[in-house]
Order: C-alpha cells, then sequence, then structure tokens
C-alpha cells in the first residue's frame, strides 16, 4: 500500500445499459471510500459528462440500496471523446477536452464502465489523453476479450431463457415452429446460452453461417418422430451461409425486417408447418441483476479499487476463474470475443441433437 | 345429489392456449372423479378432436402434477365445428358429425374451456347439435362477456408488467421513449392492468382512440420536467382518433408493421426524442399460471362440476365476486367485452396523470 | 367539488410492513398533488411520527420511482397513540399530542394505510382526537373488515405458493411429509389461497379446527395409492379441534415451537413417514409488490384522494368488485374478517380432494 | 472411438434432490442415445434400487420436457450400498448385491448423480464391487472437491439471494436486525454467495469461527451512522470461535435451535436491538433449476457420456472454467471442499465493509 498514491477516482458508466451497473458502482465506490480512504466522483451520462465536466462527490448514502437495481444511477451515453457530435452536427475530437476535466476534477484514476466500444474510448484517452484508466467488462453480449465473463450477461440468459420457457408451452399446444431472436450484437454467446438452457430445437449464431435446408430437415425430422413444435433460437447476428443465401434472405434491409423475420418466414415455406416470430428486443437488458451477476460486478468492482490502490493502470479488470486479472487495454481494446467453434456449449448443444444450423 | 343423472362428462380446450388450461382441466376432472364419481373422457386439439372421434379417459393420475404448468395437456386448436376446413381447402358444417362423436363418446355433458370463439361454437353445440354444453371462460384478453375476469389475465399482466418494469431501468439510462407494444385482441385490458402496474407514462387502449399529438405533447411535458424518458404501452388493438389520422399512420398494412412500430415513429418525429419499439409477442400467453389464475381456473373448474352434477347446462361458469355463476351461453355469445370508459382503473390512471391518449 | 375545502393531507403507513405500501403512497400522493392541487405531507415511523410531530412536504420527485418497490418510504412502526409507551416504560395516552400535531401540520385530513389495529387507532384519532381520517386497507393477512380484499395479501400469495412449488419438486424425490408454515395472523387466507395455488393436499386454517388423525389418515390413504408425498399447509393461527387435543400439541410455549412443527411431529408419529418443517416467515412480508397488488393499491390510493376532495372522511377506502367504496370507520373498527366456512375457495379445496382438517 | 466398446449405460440419483437432475438425466441420456447410440437404464431411488434390482430402459420420449423441471424423474434415496439398513433395523454390506444387480442389468458403466457421499459411494462400488462408475457433481452446497462449481448451487443461490431482497424491504421499514440461516452443510459457499448478492451486512460461514461481540459491534457501528436495520446472513454449519463460545451457544442441541436462532437472540442481548430469525429450510433445493444450471448440467451430462464413449472410468466429471476434466474418484472421494480464506468472495465481501465475523 505504501505504492498507493491514488487518493481521487472518478467513475463513469458508458454505452447501452446493462444490469449490475449499479452493484459494480457501488462496489468500487464502497472499497475506494471505506477501505482504501479515497474520494469518489461519479460523472454522470458517460463520455459525456466527462467532455462537459459534469460531476459530483459520491459518498457511501449514494451508494446505499442500489445493489439489486437495474439500470446505472451515473445513467451512461454513446458518446465517444475522439468523435464527439457538436449541437450543429459536426464531428470533432474532444479526448483534450476530455483530459481538461480530468485534471479539473483532480482525479488520480478515471473506472470506466463498458462494453467493447468503452475499452477502445479508454485506451484512446490513457494514450492520447495521458489519464489513467482502469475498465470493467459489462455487457449482455459477453464478448469483450480478455475475460472470461462480462456482467450484465447471465442476467440477459435468464430474461432470454424465460422467454423460450414460455414459448414452449405456447408452442406445445399448438403445432408450430416459434422463432426467437435474442441479442448478442455479431456474436452468438446469448442465444447459445438461452437456447442450451431453454432447450431449443435450433440455434443460430453468427459464428456459424446456418443452411436454412439443414434446419428445416432437422424440424421436418422432429416433426415426423411426432414433435409436434419446434423452437429455433436466432442471434441477432445470424447470417446463412454463402451458399445457401438466397433472394428471400436478402432482399430487405429494412430495420422492422429482423433476421428472425426472415428465418420464420423461410422455415415456415420449407416445411409448411406454421412460424411465429418473437423478437424480444429492449427488456434483455433491463431489470434487477441476478444474484450471480451482482457477485461478479461486486467481486471486479473490488478488484479495480485494489488495482487503483496499487497503481495498476490501463488495464481491463477481466474475470478469470475465481478470481480476476489485470489485463492490459492494449490487448483488449479493438477485439471481440466470439463464441469458439469448439466451446463446450457448442460441443454439448450437438451432443444432445440440437441443430447449430449447419448439419 | 339425487338430480344428478350425469355420469361421463367430455372436456376440450379450444383457441389460444393460455395459462391455467391445466389447472382448470385438474378441478373438473378431480371433482367429477372424486366428488362426484363421474366419468372423465379428454378431447384433444379442441373442436378437432370432437369432430374426428378422437378421445381417451382420464383418470386421477392423469390430472397430477399439471397445476402449476403452462399450456395445455389436451392440447388446443383453432378448429371450428362449423366451419371446418377439410384437407382439400373446402369449408363445410361438421357440427353433425361432433354430435355423433358425442353420443359415440356416451357424454352426458361437454365442458369447453376457450376464449370469445369457444362460446360461439358451443353455442353452436348446444343449439343445433342438441349437446349439453358448459364452457368456462380463459383468454389472455380478459374479454369475454358475463363474467367478471378469465383466467390467464393475471399471467399476462405480470409477464407484460415485468416487462416494464424492465425496460424503465432500460429507458432511465438515457433518454428515450419506450414504446411497448401488448396483445388484448380488440381490447384494451391487458395493456390497461400492465400500463397501471408498471407505472406506463401513457397507455393506450382501442376503447379510447389516441390523438397522437396528445400523447407527444404528455411526453414533451415530462422532458420539460426533467423527466428523461417516458414509457408507453400500446394494446395491438389501440387505433388514432378518427380526426388525427395521418397518412403515416394508416398507410402499412403489412404485418410486420405493428401499432407500436407506427406509435414509436411518430413521436419519434413529433418530440424529437429517440423512441424504441418492443412487441412481446407470444411470450404473454405461456408459462406457469401465477396463484391468482391457479386460484380462478380451480375454482371454476369445481363450478362446472357442480353444474353439471345439479344438470345446469348451457351456461358459461362465470367469476362473480369470490363466488361464480351460471350465465346463459346465450347471454354471452358472439358478445366482446370492452373496457367501459368510467372503469375505475381508467380513472385510477388518470387520476395519477397517466396520458390515456385522449387529453 | 364545490365542497373541497380540503388542501392539505397528510399521510402515514403503521403497523407491520407489506407489499404495495409505496404504491399506495404514490397514487394517494400523485392524485392529491396533481389532479387536486393539494399539499401532501409526510409523517415518518408510522402514529410515532405523529404523535411526535415529524413531519416533511412530499413533492412528486419523492414519488417517482416507488411504485414497484416493496417497504414503505415513509417507514412504519406499531406505535398506538392511546397507549403510546413512554422512554421510562410508562404507557400513556397521546392522542391529545397526536391532535395537537394534526393542527400543527395545519392538515385537513389524515390518511392512515394499515391493517386492522390501524383502523381501531384511526378510529380513536377520529372520535377522540377530532381529525378527519381515510384510511386504506393494507396486510398481507387479508382480514380486514368492510374490503373484499386488501393490497400486500396477493404479494404473500405469490411468494407462499412459490414455497409450496419449490417443496414438491423436493417432496417428489424422497418419500415425504412437507409441512409448511404460513402468516395470515388468526385467519386462514393466506394458507387457504397459497394451499390451493400451490396444490397442497392438507390445508389447515384457524377457522376450522383441525382432527390431527383425520390428517393423518388423508395422508395415509395418498400413500396407499402411491403417492410418495403429502404437501400440508398450516396457517400459523391453526388450532386442534377441542376433542383432540393430546398433550403432545399443547406441552410448549416456546416461540420456537411452531404450529407446523407440532403438526410435523404428530404426523410423522401418526403416519410413520418422514416429515420436514419449514416456517417460511417474514419474507412473506417483503419485497416488490405483484402487479395485482400495485393496481389495487393505486386503485385505492386515487379513491382516498376522491372521498378527500369531497369531503368524505371517517372511512375504510375499500375495495369492492371492481370499483370502491367508502365504508364508515365504525363499521371496521375492531372486527375481523375470517374465512367464512361456505367460501367458494373452501368448497372449491374439498372438491378437489384437499383435506381440510376435519374429515 | 475404435476403443468405445460400452452399449450400456446405468443412471441414478442419490442424496438430498437438487435442482438441474432432470437437465443432467436429459443429457447423458440424450447424448448417449443419440449421438452414441448407446443404450439408456434409469435405476430408481438412487442406489436402493440399484442394490435391489430395479430398472427400465429410457428412451428420447422419456427425456423430453424435463429440462426445467425440479427434483429428478429417478427419485432418490440416501441408502449407502456398503451400509444398507434392512427391514429389521440391522446394517449390512450390499456392495455385493449392487454388482450383482449391475450385471443382471448388463451395464458397461454407471453413471451416478450425487454429493460428497455418493462419490464415496461410487468409489466403493468401483473398488470393491468392480464397476465401471463415472460421476457428475450435484449439490446445493457447493462441497465438492475437485470441481470448479456444482450444478444445484447456483439456483440456491438465486433462492437464498431472493429471500434476503425480500427481507431488506422489511427490515428497512421497521428497525431490526433479519438474521436468516441458509443450508451450505459443513461449508460456507451459499451463505457467501448469497450474503453478497443480496447485500447482506453480515456473512457467518464455517471457515470463519464468528466472534458475537464482532458482529455485535458491526451492527452498532450501522446503528450510529443512521442505518435502522442490519441483514445477517449465517451458514447453518457456522460455528462461534473458540475464545468467544458463552453458555447461551452451546446449551442447546435440540434440532429446533437452529444456529440462527442463538446469533439472533445473542445479538438482540449485545445490541438492545430487535432481531428476526428466518430459517429458509427446504425451499433452497427444490423448483426448477435457474439457466446456469441448466447449462452446466447439460455440459457435464454430455461430457460424461463423451468419457464413457472413450471408455475413462473411475472419474467426476468436473467442471473447469469453461470445459471440463475427469478427475479420478480416489482424488475426490472423502475430502470436502471449503471456502478458501483467501477466496475472492471472502476478499470482496471484506472490501465493500460486509462484517465476516471475525473483525
Amino acid at each position: 500500500m505504501a505504492k498507493c498514491k491514488t487518493r481521487r477516482l472518478g467513475i463513469l458508466t458508458a454505452g447501452g445499459d446493462c444490469p449490475g451497473l449499479n452493484a459494480a458502482i457501488r462496489s468500487v465506490g464502497k472499497a475506494a471510500l471505506g477501505t482504501y480512504a479515497m474520494e469518489v466522483v461519479g460523472i454522470p451520462d458517460g463520455f459525456a459528462g466527462l467532455i462537459e465536466n459534469r460531476w459530483r462527490l459520491l459518498g457511501m448514502p449514494d451508494l446505499s440500496g442500489i445493489l439489486a437495481q437495474g439500470g446505472t444511477l451515473l445513467r451512461t451515453s454513446r458518446v465517444k471523446p475522439d468523435k464527439y457530435e457538436l449541437a450543429d452536427g459536426r464531428v470533432t475530437d474532444m479526448t483534450g477536452a476530455a483530459a481538461e476535466s480530468y485534471k479539473n476534477m483532480a482525479l488520480d484514476c478515471l473506472v470506466c464502465l463498458g462494453g467493447g466500444g468503452t475499452q477502445k474510448n479508454a485506451m484512446n484517452l490513457m494514450k492520447k489523453g495521458g489519464m489513467n484508466v482502469i475498465t470493467l467488462p459489462k455487457t449482455i453480449d459477453n464478448d469483450i476479450w480478455g475475460t472470461d465473463v462480462c456482467f450484465g450477461f447471465d442476467t440477459a440468459v435468464n430474461i432470454a431463457t424465460e422467454a423460450i420457457d414460455r414459448l414452449h408451452s405456447t408452442a406445445d399446444s399448438h403445432r408450430r415452429i416459434m422463432v426467437l431472436e435474442l441479442m448478442g450484437n455479431k456474436t452468438g454467446w446469448l442465444a447459445l446460452a438461452a437456447g442450451i438452457a431453454g432447450g431449443a430445437d435450433a440455434i443460430l449464431i453468427p459464428e456459424i453461417p446456418y443452411d436454412m435446408e439443414a434446419v428445416a430437415e432437422s424440424i421436418r425430422e422432429r416433426d415426423r418422430r411426432g414433435k409436434r413444435f419446434s423452437i429455433v433460437a436466432v442471434a441477432e447476428g445470424a447470417r446463412p451461409a454463402k451458399g445457401t443465401i438466397s433472394g428471400d434472405d436478402v432482399q430487405d434491409a429494412d430495420e422492422t425486417h429482423h433476421v428472425a423475420t426472415q428465418v420464420g418466414r423461410r422455415l415456415e415455406n420449407l416445411t409448411g408447418i406454421e412460424a411465429r416470430v418473437t423478437v424480444l428486443g429492449h427488456v434483455q437488458r433491463g431489470g434487477s441483476p441476478t444474484p450471480t451477476d451482482r457477485i461478479l460486478a461486486t467481486r471486479l468492482g473490488t478488484a479495480a479499487a485494489d488495482a487503483l490502490a496499487a497503481g495498476t493502470y490501463g488495464v481491463l479488470i477481466a474475470a478469470r476463474g475465481d478470481t480476476w486479472e489485470a489485463v492490459p487495454l492494449a490487448d483488449v481494446a479493438g477485439k471481440r470475443r466470439f463464441v469458439p467453434l469448439d466451446h463446450d456449449m457448442v460441443t454439448s448443444a450437438r451432443r444432445i441433437g440440437t441443430c447449430m444450423g449447419d448439419e
């Protein structure tokens, strides 16, 4: 602790909101205030608040009673310091203004809670802005490089699984294909986990481009065995394999035509079985975090305070087994963690007969 | 009990599936088998099973462990006896075939669990088919005439409210309008109840045609008072008031363009605040019933057995306060129960400042 | 509205806490502030705050974001104005001090949210203290006279039913009697509702004194039919029928020896089947209210504001069907609403074969 | 796969039941039947069924629709092959009979799903009975040696956390100490995880013997800072530090006097603040598994089938990061996994100011 010169930390939440942010803020703050006797500065609205030099000191009472609450008490925004949009629409680099605020707030370190984009922004603030930064991995997409898992993910898996559970009973009562589109951005973590947990019959993820005929055949095969219904979990980023693209699949770029809508229409045509499509949407990122996410956010939050106290900057606090690791931002920023094709969940799903879209 | 000549009842579930059907089947069956020593015949796939003379005897073990399960063990279909679609696509009246099956199964009474359409079909079987029928009111839309409430409704309200709760935390973190489309067919019961329970800022229901400018103004007013977000709950049957129809509202008959999509787009234009739309879809009708729905389904189920034992036929078993009433099907069939404009929920919502779309 | 002279209302929550209190505070307050332009005074810690003249004005921001929160932002206490315990242990009548505070706060009416005891206290403040009072019925016991139902009850039924659901799976895996003790004070509403909703095999409530041998026989009968387990839901106020009291039942007045413990021990002895006892305890009265409770609390809250605006005082705002009624406190205070022996839930439970303890 | 000679596997569930057993049975079975074309024999009632030579073939339909169900379709018992209790009460070694059944069922391998005791029993069947065995780690106590985590644990943490959440709102409304006793056998995993997730103010686990005065002081300190309530999560195995044992702590061996009762009584005496005790009991081990537990059970289940296909016997299929490992039973049986005193969860809890009982 002799090396600990840091006395004032700033904290902000950036990017899409996600369950567990308040738990992490509380954890960083309580450890900093209570264990390390630091001051804690809350910066509202993500990087927007930093650039615009808005902040307030946070005390213990501000951190009380928020563990189980969804959202973020600091609110968030998608503003990027190096691509700040001015009122007149022009885009400019405000890294300098951010650095100015950092000095103005007399910070020793800035803790940024965010997803993949936030890692890049934090890296930029460190490199160009000369700030000390530490990041925490939050995203329901679970796609941040360098960490085993991100907080927010477990909650999203729970919400998505509950939706599949509900579709099961309604599908079972009729003869139907139920297609459920889940979030995940360009990766399949959420659809894969919820698909396995909900017992989906087919799971389509971006990492395994799908052959619609293969999916249709797996559903026909179920139908022949007397299974009246099939559940298809589709990641929002899922795409057809090249050789299997048909006019139908690509014709429509309208934002209301989700990939699940296309999948449903094609499956209905190919199998002759009625298909219903649900796009679960924003309910996946809201609400109270699961215990797993609360524990993860708490663990990583105190780890951030530990790293800060030790003067370890420029790192992502990553979950590693049942402990944590400080991973240099340079190794993290700009990369995306995809589902490995030989991941245990993929193998396991195949073993129990789940169609992964490719066979 | 001396009047009780009925010895064999048939039971079927028709229309869309809905939580509480298994609880009701269990209740009718256990009372009939245990209390009244009747035989119970389960008919699969709604009226399709009746027409096609498919059935099996149900015993106590068949009724065990199903109270909390979603869906229906008898499965369901939307087949109508008087408009039966043949394999070649022709539509024909199969009421006669249904009556034949009824005799074949040696039934004394047919208990039909269903929504508004089922009331009509049951009435037809009674009038044209000469059968003894009793119906139970199930629907998440809560729109059956003659009963205080329908089972399935409370569960749907719970699911929809949980969705609004989740949207709250995500809306609060950003500056946004969140529009959520809920089911309810041509009525607003579900959107109204969930809207109040979830604290929606505006609730749009078919019974109160909406003026989009009024809704936009209520959101602008919130924005002026520093409320960064607004939640709008929209019933799938909600429609604009005549004077307020614009091209935008009616241009698009595509089934993927939900009313919520239109509402979201218009509000974004009128307020300049970003809007996000979620269509909750089929998850609203699946899953384990709430305790309230289980109790209601159980109460009405034993009441059906009581009515049957007393030889009271041609009736809907309606919930009336904390007891029940046998309402003649002739008073029920073909009517729809809308939300009265002076209903306590409407008045109460207005009192706390909820925009109901008309002012 | 011409009669409406009331401009300032006080609000307090008294007795045990219960889900829905914040929803009701929000509803009374928003209607009073927004619709009727009254002032709203929040009084903390129940009647203690009133006696001690503690209060603060509540504005719209105080009422925001609390709809779904458990507990009560005003906190509560079990203090009674006419039996106030002084620091030295003496008990004295502080009705006069309460009346003084009422004048000091310049109140036109005091809205009291509470259970059976609160009705009495409010009646006393009206009669002896000369105050205008309106009460709202909150209690998980559901035992307030004059109202169809109380808010908090539905949430407690949900929690208790979930517990029974969980016990089902564990009981089913072993060969066991699972006894679950539920709250309800001197009435059986909670055990009855949760028992039906959870599919309990026996339900013991105070209104139907139990014959332990009858309960044991119903369990033996299940065992003979191959049912390996039985679930017994016991209200905390359940008592044996006179003729059936044995030494075992009454020997132990220790607070840790709950009625469920006695029931479990006796059933184990009488049936030879292993019994496990769970006393659910305080988790039954906490947490976020169900949608049903939120709607009820909201409806009754705005009704209280309506009554107040109309100058209707000295009343309980009672739920009556899907509307409400102002019932004179004189008709309510000092009475307790028991489960009628011919209540639809009792009849229905018997019809499906549930042992109610008496046969 | 050339080495794969195994064609028939038996499967049984032993010890206390636990969420995820059905998910694991389904997974082992589907992989064995579908991927490896083996036969699957279901053995009911744990080792009792094995000894008594009871079994039936399981097909795909037996494994359908059980993923989300609590309990175990094979049921369970606490019978031990080497300490089998005869009808006359004598205890005898039935390992020989078990081996006989194994041959009779023509098994190539026996898959045992169970906790710590099951590892020992399986080891014995391997060593003395000469059987091929594979085990899967299930227990809500999370105390099996050799695996990162056990299925059932996450579900129990969820149930326990929900209870703490509920207690928070009720504690906050009054001025109280709420003591909650959680399961965990001789370890503190469950209390620690749920305590962190629920935001308990003190967490008492067996691995850290508690000093009641230290706990009381942490509560007094909260009280001085204006925190009106404190939540204490106590593992059922928690014990006082030697120097701090008082008469009160040890006087009572009655099974109804739980550790939480003692803790509550002592804290009330030491702090003068009212304490309420809840013993959550068997609800912690029942009900539908969480998505996390379903995924874990599914992954380990297919891994068991993989190990079996590869002829890898005498192992526990352990969770290791996001994959699995076959750990020799000899390294696992007879050991218990305790919470390490420097575990990340312990450190993190201390950092945010949680009293761990020792300071």
